[in-house]
């Protein structure tokens, strides 16, 4: 099988397709070579993905016909910053003969690659096509859909950055089997995300194939991946600029920015933070009314079999500050999401659909961040 | 008067509109009351125009009701680079209480300001709006409509940078006469490319103003600048990223770009370069038969009767290896909208009237620029 699924992401004259399949790394060569109008091509990894998968794909490049050059920079999220933005930039507007704006950046790795080789794509010579090609399960669901770019300030996480949509995506769920379990996990929080916002039935898929989906079995995270890229895809394309439903995406997330800031970057992952804030987020729905006590477990149950944190002390790593709810709710007063100090809430409104909340109370966000104590 | 002319861009969701007139900076404060979702404005400005105009415009965005920042950084081409962008990011996503997505950032300055601002713009929280309020005569007429923004590279003067409208243009032409007399210069040069590109009628404008034009007169500067507005305006609406028309507005660029890099930026003026330039693409269409001698003397006396530059020697501070033809030429090679090398430029076909090539040849290239010497 080359390609299993083709999921096409519908934004007027910035549409793309994400494709999806098993063993598919090689099909990035005739893809690219179908994009660059000029034949020249410049992939940007990290250190740790160059040799993993980035090798193979410039190759496929090679094989294509391209003219092929590789930047990549240190693997790991302090490396999405402002410094290495400009090294990256440096390299790739320093290289011999000089690029022109027919070339075409192709971003191989997970979400910092994405984002980084993405916002660099977005601002070289005021912006040049790329093609990601994401080798995390976070990044397949979450980051490869929906054109977000950028770094982080000394101020917070991807606070600069740009909308650039890429070309195309290529997925290739046999990369993940070099995945760390707990980098699995990160993705598989997204994938319980979009289930609880959109997907009753992808609820069940998970819930029915926790064992194959944990054991990184290829054909059943394609389909997975498929299944959420469909989802998310459906959102952005409703809503580029996140002005309304895209904010639905954001279950969960408003407590978990808050664990993962006040916990340090990098000390737990993105996904278990917002695995936390997705049950913290349960507590409130049914504080509420919203949503029955029952539907809150099982989303709880279903995040732990996947080997999810839905507690604090599941991550001994989280430190005190992080656990602590008044400094927890301050930080949420400070997101960028937030309008005039008050944190915008995504709740369920029954598994498979929520709704945003703008009057959520300190109360009720410092008592739902006590249950996960 | 409180504003003489309002000149539409068009550009579907992104039109806005520029505001021409004489005595109007207080006219930022209600334009931008009107544009501030919740009421926040942040001034960009630099060293020099913050006290002559910036804290001006500060206090009728105070008066008009707006929370007023001003964020300032060191006057000179030297600060758009991505040290000082960082800098005035941080300063701008570390205001307290933090900014958020309908901040409205106001840029107050001359052509680096607007450039560097407007990437700050364009990449602050993935994008904020923005209005420019341009304060010399190269900024009104040029870089103030187009969306262009940017900083430099090592490797080139605007290859890192954004297309982000701006949503309002704010030009008082009273502000101009704080204008050293050679950056008003530098202005005039751009005038003379759009006469010579669309419109012969402003040629014939600027023969008959031109002791007018040369004594800053405001009300003369403002019609000059409202023309050129509305030149430079139909242009970009017709063809927003510069894949047509748009490339006619490089018309003397190309020599013009060669010679300001090879002399080492800030050592001569922008439009002092392309005022060179224009006279060097003059004698390569008078050469290929595609004008008489007499249009082309007729542009370069009107250069030379704004005291403009029409030959190396009217600015001893150009360096030999600026004027130095085969050097040029290879610059020019490297240009980033060289295909393949091949270097593209736009001639008069009549005055009012221009067209692209990419066969001008080396030796074309090299004579032209000898009849500068």
């Amino acid at each position: 099988m080359p390609i299993g699924w083709t999921l096409p992401v519908e934004l007027a004259e910035r549409s793309y397709d994400v494709s999806v399949g098993v063993d598919v790394l090689g099909e990035i060569g005739p893809m690219a070579a179908a994009l660059a109008r000029t034949g020249r091509a410049v992939v940007v990894t990290d250190s740790n993905v160059r040799d993993l998968h980035a090798g193979a794909a410039a190759d496929a490049l090679s094989q294509a016909g391209l003219t092929v050059d590789v930047i990549d920079f240190p693997a790991g999220e302090a490396s999405k910053c402002l410094a290495v933005y400009g090294q990256v930039m440096d390299r790739l507007l320093g290289l011999s003969p000089p690029i022109d704006r027919s070339a075409l950046i192709v971003a191989v790795g997970g979400g910092v690659v994405g984002d980084l080789a993405g916002f660099v794509a977005a601002t070289a010579l005021r912006g040049l096509d790329f093609v990601n090609v994401p080798t995390t399960l976070l990044a397949d669901v979450d980051s490869s859909v929906g054109g977000k770019t950028g770094i982080d300030s000394a101020a917070g996480k991807n606070l600069i950055g740009a909308f650039h949509q890429p070309r195309a995506v290529l997925i290739d769920a046999a990369v993940l089997k070099t995945l760390p379990p707990r980098e699995l996990g990160n993705g598989l929080a997204e994938c319980v995300k979009h289930a609880v916002i959109r997907d009753r039935s992808l609820l069940e898929f998970v819930e029915h194939n926790a064992a194959a989906i944990r054991a990184a079995e290829p054909q059943v995270l394609a389909e997975l991946i498929a299944r959420n890229v469909a989802i998310k895809s459906a959102v952005v394309s409703a809503d580029e600029r996140e002005s309304g439903q895209r904010a639905h995406l954001n279950f969960g997330h408003t407590i978990g920015h808050a664990i993962e800031a006040a916990s340090g970057y990098g000390v737990i992952g993105h996904g278990e933070a917002v695995s936390l804030g997705m049950v913290a987020n349960g507590h409130i729905a049914v504080a509420r009314g919203l949503i029955s006590a029952d539907d809150a477990q099982r989303v709880r149950s279903l995040l732990a079999s996947l080997s999810l944190p839905v507690r604090f002390d599941d991550l001994p790593e989280i430190p005190p500050q992080a656990r602590d709810p008044q400094r927890l709710a301050d930080i949420m007063a400070r997101d960028k999401k937030a309008v005039r100090g008050v944190p915008r809430f995504v709740l369920s409104t029954t598994l498979g659909h929520v709704k945003v909340f703008d009057d959520i109370t300190p109360e009720e966000i410092t008592a739902s961040i006590e249950t996960l104590g």
